[in-house]
């Protein structure tokens, strides 16, 4: 950020009165701006005993397989992003079961929720942002193609607890590749499918 | 947002080429400008039968009741980011216990997470944040003087659980005041305090 987006002044990096943090501020017209977290929303879309993955037809990771899911907007629920991403990359109509993996990924300012979901039917397509859409049971997942290491995680607790019989347990997951700390807590759900 | 944050040209609201939505666009660097919903973390500390809660000494709401939370930070977790906000509105220090309410506020583009947590020691002040700092056990809650609804909502959850003998469930609710529509799911957490 260079200029105020108010008053298209320079902006200066300086931490504000009664504030704790660095931030830019405006020097002519006052305005603070704060940079947040931005929140990930996506579905593990179920249909009997196989989970609904995309190949990725956008970069980053052009052609490597994940779950639907993407940034939520300002007017939706969690759950809502987490079906329009279900919508939009697969055209995938799903119910949403409960919210599975809540995880910080400090260093790139994003907590990412991946909701356990029923295929309404056995419905799909490709879309502009996904080249391949398909459904997958354990032994078919292409765990070398996949995307992003949060994906490869939640599809192993998944299919971990599958074997085991459930419940499904609520995951609590802090991954920071700067300072290399990867935390987990997991969270007994009486959630049976 | 009127000017364009990177080269201070006035910037256009349409939707760009392969997005849904319209954005603040810039006509020159091309720069895309998106607002996504920000993340509230916040802790509901327990010591013993009573509750930490907070009396606001800034706007909004000043005066009224609330439990430490506040915007999640970038470089931090969501538990880091409750247990900083804990700090900083009550000098408390907490352990995170487990994510006890999930809220979509829909109508101001929040995610709101309140951690059950216990406080390390009975220890507590009041800050810049907090012109009062208390404990209070359930009959003594200032109901009729809480600043949000969230607020109320988690500590009757709380009281409720607690009254019936655990265990304390996970609330995924939303709201949106624009809509009329509120929606709260419960589910079954193996949490005993």
């Amino acid at each position: 950020m260079k200029f105020c987006s108010e008053c298209a002044t320079p902006v200066e990096w300086t931490t504000p009165e009664g504030d704790h943090l660095p931030r830019h501020v405006c020097p002519n017209c006052e305005t603070i701006f704060y940079s947040n977290p931005r929140i990930i929303a996506g579905c593990l879309p179920i249909w009997e005993d196989k989970v609904l993955m995309c190949r990725r037809n956008i970069e980053p990771r052009k052609n490597y397989w994940t779950l639907p899911a993407g940034f939520m907007e300002n007017g939706e629920t969690t759950e809502q992003g987490a079906m329009r991403e279900t919508w939009e990359e697969a055209e995938a109509e799903v119910d949403i079961i409960s919210l599975y993996t809540h995880t910080s990924i400090v260093h790139v300012n994003q907590l990412q929720l991946f909701f356990l979901a029923k295929m309404r039917t056995p419905n799909f397509s490709t879309t502009s942002e996904s080249n391949e859409v398909a459904l997958f049971s354990e032994d078919e997942i292409p765990w070398d193609e996949i995307a992003f290491p949060t994906v490869t995680n939640a599809l192993r607790l998944f299919f971990k607890e599958r074997r085991s019989g459930g419940p499904f347990n609520f995951h609590r997951i802090s991954i920071d590749r700067h300072n290399e700390q990867n935390n987990a807590s997991t969270t007994q759900h009486e959630i049976r499918i």
